[in-house]
């Protein structure tokens, strides 16, 4: 055994020999950077020794002895601005959690009724027509039953999931009813507390999503629950683990007590819902990709360990199939596709992209493996969108930059290297081949600023977006040739999915009314430029409209709403999944659409046709 | 090992040198008596040996050599007659708990569906129009569900109770189908293993109540749960493990795994039924008495920490009052009262003596503070109905007893007790007031022997029943005045119980047609002597029938048949409780009822009218 201790954090822990610094600082509970878990190609998790000064990945960094290792920001998993806000859709409030404040008669020698009698013959006159089902008492509640009627003189609150009483409140608390409504990211977890009176959000709190120790994707979570004996239940824990901790910081933000929390609706891709839930994923990484459960699940937060009222219920979204789940019901219900008589578009663009085309008639769904270069990865100097990242780029005659933070830059995001290529199509840097032309295949318009900053490394062509002295590095900020290709199979993925189901539905773009974009990426991308690679089918900008984080604002729909729950419900049950994979149309289409737009910012006359 | 032939039932087994007959019987699926659970004391086993024709019992006699042994049918553990008049016959065997055997079509790229919805559609196939709701799974069952599908490729047995699946058992394990009835009495914990396919029991196990430790009233219990912090939490705990003790013996017995059992049924008065889940009882023993339950109660074995599959339902039989518990509407059931035109009498004696009288249009209940007297407690010489009791008592010119075990007596329990005080009753040796009439008072039949046994015992006079030559005691067994008052206490709230019930429904004696008695007490009464001491109202012999374990039998019932359930849950809502607390008309009866029948063995005119 050694030790290790980790700076700045003044953490030290005890691991055997030849563990991995990666694998030390997990265990230390502090995350890396680790986009290829562990491989060491992504060099994104690297830490200094301190004994020799020496830089190193710490994923290919054995401990065989005492050890001092400086953990810089930049390999620091954590920074990335998370959104916590989506729109809401109009919903009625209504929320399945209901209070009812009883004067329960006492019990006398003319009225020998039970407890549970009294108490439910009560609440149904109080529900009137509210419930046509009788009342039940939960375990826990009926052990709570004796002294929760006579300790507050039988005068009490009755906290009710449908027609399941979960608890009793001494007195009149009909002026306090708190949900929680979750979005479980791959990335980020966020996390309301919400007002099921009024609607409103009282607090919300965010944080990376904690299993992200166990591997930045979902393949590799999926992996590591089916590599480890205990792996499926580390998971599970670690998340839950995270969840605690934000409904605390929910709770003292508020000033509200978690046992006051009765009920909590979480929304995630099938992955993150089935983690959460302990329930195996190996299915869904092994052909031909199946989900254990696409259906909406409820639990008792007891069951699940989570930290509020034990009796409270847990409802999770229901999904449609592996790789549209929850939160891609959520994006559907986010945007009131069914409730549309226009055929609108909806994306959320991650590793996967998922994609929804229809209306009130027929909506359908697909995934495309889109690959994780548009979150970052894989792009020689990607990164999330976190401070120090170029998050946006023009082109004229010569680069302005924005970088989050207002910091030097480190690297670029997904905004930034759309933004980028788009620019660098737009000035016909590059082709529509994808290919960044030689100083010497430059057009003569090109500034010479421009021309400068086109440079071979190693053996490829590159663009400096930040020089060696703009760079918060030592060295300049490019774009890759590499890069570039990374971003266009992610771009053809994509194009390709939309285009499958505008087969799919028999429609052109110019039936299209609106596209949505959802989630983090949704909400940062210009939309101009995103037209401008052909990422999305061409509509005018004003048409195109981000939603931002759908899966947590169905979450809080769900939760505020029966009638929203009913129609996630009736959405995971109508959306019709097309599978992709295997597909020769489908190859076609991508093939089609690795090239760029001509124009560089409206499709081809050939693609629209 | 040994060859054991059961006749007439023509089972033949293969046991271990020196097992018992009893437990032989009861690996072979067939329950014997057992009230003293193998002690030897209640001589309720006994069987024929072929060989020999010698009756020995079952409980007593080691197998060490092949045997065939024949039982009687009044040594089987139920008497065929209760089954017969009770609820048997019409219960069909409808167990909540259901197996579908289902080849699950597997995923591939044509199917996609999750596990969850491709087993619910085979199971709801394979349900047909068993059950109109669709189903859904436990937590735990979604948690080994994708398992649980591939490891026996996805033919699986679904173990449901009603629409909720509980499990997955690999391949085909319909032919298995186990259930657990208990009888949670204040003394005695009775559990049976029962094939829900065919009804039989597979073997029965019981104990001593553990609580019993804690009181062995049900008063005493009270107290205590309140009396101590944790004293709730401790009874329920010390139940529940005893539960589990049983359990694991009869799964032994019967060569059965625990997690092979998903539903249990427990009867018990309404303190012991709150108890086993944990619920206050304060309010049991203060004015105005109330439960805090009297409905049926449905939890999980994992809830409850029952040793069963954890997934298992545990259905708590319904009751009607604080004093009239799901024993007596098991009693109610298993007396199958409500299916009657004639009007029937049911009682089950102990502390508290419960009454019921009706037929199917009405049925109404009470609940008398009989006192522990008719048990063996707060008399002299009293003592439960174990070794060394004196259980029978016949005076004629001298007296003669009849002592448990075949010792040397060393007191009196409830049956004896009743004798004796029907025999000195019959034999004028004391009056209709309860006076026990001291020599000089005595007529002049009494013979010389039985003049010798009137004593005085400090300033009471007393009978001596057994002398100190006869006794097992130094001392002579005794039944003193203060022990007839007792009785007379006793005895006189059961009556004036069972005629406030008459006056209720505006009926007399002559308008019975049965009187059913139930419980251990009511099995080893005699008739004749209940009569002659006035404790029953006067009906010929033949019509005062014992139906034993009515609680256990109650349970059974209930985890046979859909349908007892169903009519378990109507009897508690339709059973009348006729509250007797604080009304005059009680406290007449009561002290009318205070004197004994004028003949010792019929009832009064003066009563009758």
């Amino acid at each position: 055994m050694h030790t290790i201790t980790f700076q700045p954090d003044r953490i030290s822990i005890r691991v055997p020999d030849r563990t991995t610094v990666l694998e030390a600082a997990q265990r230390a509970g502090i995350a890396l950077n680790s986009l290829c878990v562990g491989a060491g190609t992504c060099k994104k998790c690297l830490v200094q020794l301190e004994h020799s000064s020496e830089i190193v990945l710490a994923c290919q960094t054995l401990i065989t002895e005492d050890l001092t290792v400086t953990i810089p920001d930049t390999s620091r998993f954590f920074d990335q601005k998370i959104l916590e806000e989506g729109i809401a859709p109009e919903a009625i409030i209504d929320p399945c959690i209901r209070k009812y404040h009883v004067n329960v008669p006492k019990p006398d020698l003319l009225d020998l009724r039970s407890d549970v009698q009294r108490l439910i013959e009560s609440v149904t006159a109080k529900a009137g027509t509210d419930l046509p089902e009788s009342f039940f008492l939960s375990p826990s509640a009926l052990r709570e039953l004796p002294q929760g009627l006579r300790q507050p003189d039988f005068e009490v609150t009755a906290v009710c999931h449908g027609n399941r009483i979960l608890s009793l409140e001494p007195g009149d608390t009909t002026d306090v009813n708190l949900g929680l409504a979750v979005d479980v990211g791959t990335t980020t977890v966020v996390a309301g507390l919400v007002n099921l009176i009024n609607g409103q959000t009282l607090a919300t709190a965010s944080q990376i999503n904690p299993q992200i120790v166990f591997g930045e994707d979902v393949i590799s979570r999926i992996q590591y629950s089916t590599s480890q004996n205990q792996g499926l239940r580390e998971l599970q824990d670690i998340i839950i683990n995270g969840l605690n901790e934000l409904i605390v910081q929910l709770c003292a933000k508020a000033n509200v007590n978690q046992n006051q929390i009765y009920e909590m609706t979480a929304a995630g891709n099938a992955t993150m819902q089935h983690l959460l839930l302990g329930v195996p994923v190996a299915q869904i990484a092994q052909a031909p990709y199946v989900a254990a459960f696409s259906e909406a699940v409820n639990v008792s937060a007891a069951q699940l360990n989570v930290q509020i009222h034990p009796e409270a219920n847990v409802f999770v979204m229901p999904g449609v199939a592996a790789h549209v789940g929850g939160d891609t019901v959520a994006v559907a219900l986010a945007a009131a596709l069914r409730q549309s008589d226009k055929i609108n578009l909806a994306i959320d663009i991650g590793t996967n992209g998922e994609i929804l085309l229809g209306n009130r008639d027929r909506l359908l769904a697909c995934s495309t493996a889109a690959g994780p270069a548009l979150e970052g990865a894989r792009i020689r100097q990607g990164m999330r969108a976190a401070v120090g990242a170029i998050d946006r780029v023009q082109i004229d005659q010569t680069v302005e930059i924005n970088v989050i933070g207002d910091v030097k830059p480190t690297g670029l995001c997904g905004s930034g290297l759309i933004d980028a290529v788009a620019e660098l199509l737009r000035r016909r840097i590059l082709d529509p081949s994808g290919k960044l032309l030689s100083p010497d295949e430059l057009p003569d318009t090109i500034p010479p600023d421009l021309q400068k900053r086109i440079i071979t490394l190693e053996t490829q062509t590159a663009f400096v977006l930040a020089t060696s002295d703009q760079s918060g590095q030592a060295d300049p900020i490019l774009l890759t040739q590499r890069d570039v290709r990374e971003v266009q199979l992610a771009k053809a993925a994509i194009a390709a999915g939309i285009r499958m189901l505008f087969a799919e539905l028999q429609i052109e773009v110019e039936d299209i009314g609106r596209i949505y974009l959802a989630g983090a990426f949704g909400n940062y991308i210009q939309p101009a430029a995103a037209l401008g690679i052909g990422l999305l089918p061409y509509l005018e900008s004003a048409k195109i409209q981000p939603i931002g984080n759908a899966a947590f604002a169905g979450a809080q729909a769900v939760l505020l709403s029966r009638q929203a729950r009913r129609h996630a419900e009736q959405l995971a049950r109508e959306i019709e999944y097309v599978e992709l994979a295997g597909r020769s149309d489908f190859q076609d289409l991508f093939t089609q659409h690795l090239f760029f737009p001509k124009n560089g910012h409206t499709e081809t006359a050939d693609e629209r046709r």
